[in-house]
């Protein structure tokens, strides 16, 4: 346990100097194991394993960009983001892990006490066998408190989904190295660095029942979270989701890689020709304190700093984040609740302002003070190579109450029981609700 | 409004000598604007609207049959099955109409204020518009009290799903000629009468907010329904859920429908070489109080009635039925909760009596006593031509605390809660919760 946040800066900077290694770039067509399949040009591992760089085709009913194609991720099996919590004195502890992982800035960050796919905890890596599994898989796990598969980057990833899971336990739970205690408290004053706490940490404390443990839910906004006070019931805002789900607006076709229009690869990398939304890249890794020390794969670089943000605003004085209803690419099942934005603001630059992204301007120009929290963090390092997302929420009383279409007011708490449902909200909504519910 | 049964039944059997029908089974090789896919023998309309009849081919992890092929029907888009409801004196009352549908046995049965397929209410059909439709689409709607995208028959839909809804209105409705408002009362005891409240309607109904309009939700059974002390959390329900959908032991395989392995098309009807499970049959229909006077179309016939049963008993008092997690070839997500038992026994009745479906001999061969209801309705008679199941809850204090793998307790109203969530609850578990909750 740390007393002090001072004394977790000195144990995991004591990681950072025992967990030794090394991230090379490589070329595409360098990359061990790795190689486009003949005909599609479907980057893949000549073991069929892992997850493959496909070609995805997408025809939405948007006025900007009603249609386009890209390369996705497929990686179709479900891994395992577990954390296993436990009371000490009556405070309950949260056992995280420093963990490397390829794609990290910092390359080591705080991942839940199992972050595994499939592949990792059945052994295809021929790996070490994955601590504290047996926590959340098979007849010796504790109470659960969380159990939902819960949808990743749909931008980037082809519906692609993991299991996001809570475990309360109450016998004895050896530390390992590498494996700490945390508390709320201290998770929340985390929360604050930059690239510490990693994506898949955050995504599940997203699901931890509203107001268990005691914590002080959303402090950083004003007001009573009141559900019977809030501007819509459950049943109106799964009716939201519900009527662009039934829209049809959205068709999708998945591509082989090589009629991916706009993108090519020059054997170093593949990339977009206007040198937009993301390249695909190689890397050789070795490592301590992985299930393997060596291996090489493709890694998804986003070009430039993504901005997921909320506006918030009191509505009767109850405190609400304006949602939207957002298609990807790679939805598992047509749209999810999102936040206001969520996007490479990059991405848009060249576009006139009336075609940019709705509520963008509002979230990225507000002035410091109306910034309830503002903090960089970084997306899954297993897969996306220094993928940073400016992180906020904007106090706005001004924000219009009636949002129009795709959007939707909500109160912190109804989008946190919406998380413990599965595949209701992205993870980028997830994310951002476990900074504005820790937020310390 | 109906001051008794007697009324209502009196109104309804009128309904049935103004509305003239006719359905008239026809070759599927003389059925008009139906012909077979030059290649893949998949049953298509010309137009390529409606739906079609292909194939699938399902790799399991279970024991018995492991891996089969089969027939089924593919209809991507989605509908809207609404009930209006309004309060008249302080009374809710359900608008439901007195609608014709070709499978129907009887041909007459009570169906939502809207049952329209995406083509009735677009007029791909050229017919007459859907009344009432403005309530659930579009800005007009009243109060929305549910709206969620819901599975239907995984054994014979590949993934459908429809949209279910209920809402709330409190201005004058005009009551169309067909159409009636019934009480929650009154519909409670049409419940009991067999193959009148169709499937779209008993699958909207076990959606209405648990307790709302102070319905004596599940009376049959003895005991509170206190959340509390189930025997599980919502979190574990989901919890078992998650299990099985993350185990990847599913795998399903569209084919063209002339692969499909024992199964054959005599040029009159498709159906499986031992005649078990359906056949594929077509029809001529003449309708009045149709959008369309006249059409044909290719109908699936289930081989002998079903059984759709849960097991209940009380767990420390409080009353819990026993739900199955059930995964069909067409389940939209692997898995869903479904009843105790939902199955045409006929089919399993060459098998030994270990490799028949559990708990089937304690819901089919328990004494009438134990039956807590007991009724036959039909499914949707749009598509399927007399499906008739028979519906029942058996009172079993003896059954398995332990039910072991693939089954869980739950108490009503947390299945009640489940189906407030969109995909959750199978379409079978949805129309038994309506009858148990209505039940008069």
């Amino acid at each position: 346990m740390f007393r002090q946040t001072s004394e977790f800066t000195t144990w995991f900077a004591e990681q950072r100097r025992v967990q030794r290694h090394r991230v090379t770039p490589v070329r595409l067509d360098a990359l061990d194991g790795w190689a486009a399949e003949p005909g599609t040009g479907n980057l893949r591992h000549r073991t069929g394993r892992f997850f493959t760089v496909e070609g995805v085709e997408v025809t939405t009913g948007r006025r900007v960009t009603p249609s386009w194609s890209q390369p996705i991720i497929v990686q179709p099996e479900h891994g395992v983001l577990g954390i296993v919590v436990r009371e000490f004195d009556g405070v309950p502890h949260f056992l995280l892990q420093a963990k490397m992982e390829p794609g990290n800035i910092n390359l080591l960050q705080l991942s839940p006490t199992v972050q595994a796919t499939r592949s990792n905890y059945t052994r295809v890596h021929a790996g070490r066998a994955v601590p504290y599994l047996e926590h959340f898989l098979g007849p010796r796990r504790g109470r659960v408190l969380l159990d939902a598969l819960q949808s990743e980057q749909g931008s980037w990833f082809l519906g692609k989904r993991n299991r996001n899971m809570i475990v309360e336990v109450t016998g004895d739970v050896p530390v390992l190295p590498g494996f700490c205690w945390l508390t709320a408290a201290q998770i929340g004053e985390l929360l604050r660095e930059d690239h510490l706490v990693n994506m898949d940490t955050r995504s599940v404390l997203a699901g931890l029942p509203w107001g268990r443990h005691g914590r002080p839910e959303a402090a950083v906004l004003d007001g009573a979270d009141d559900t019977d006070r809030a501007a819509h019931t459950m049943a109106e805002l799964i009716g939201h989701l519900t009527e662009v789900r039934a829209a049809h607006a959205v068709t999708r076709r998945r591509v082989p890689l090589n009629e991916v229009k706009g993108w090519s690869d020059n054997g170093a990398e593949l990339r977009h020709e206007d040198g937009r939304y993301f390249t695909v890249i190689g890397v050789d890794v070795e490592a301590d304190g992985r299930e393997v020390a060596r291996w090489s794969q493709p890694m998804l670089a986003p070009v430039g700093r993504g901005l997921i943000g909320f506006l918030a605003r009191h509505l009767d004085g109850v405190p609400h984040l304006l949602a939207q209803i957002r298609t990807e690419a790679g939805s598992f099942d047509v749209a999810e609740f999102a936040p206001t934005v969520q996007c490479l603001p990059a991405n848009h630059a060249h576009l006139p302002p009336g075609d940019r992204p709705r509520f963008l301007d509002a979230v990225r120009d507000a002035p410091d003070a109306a910034r309830l929290l503002d903090v960089t963090h970084s997306e899954e390092g297993g897969r996306f190579h220094h993928a940073a997302n400016r992180y906020t929420v904007v106090l706005d009383e001004d924000a219009p109450r009636d949002p129009g279409p795709g959007f939707v007011w909500l109160t912190p708490r109804q989008l946190a029981d919406l998380v413990r449902v599965p595949g209701q909200v992205d993870v980028e909504a997830r994310n951002l609700l476990t900074c504005l519910r820790w937020w310390r």
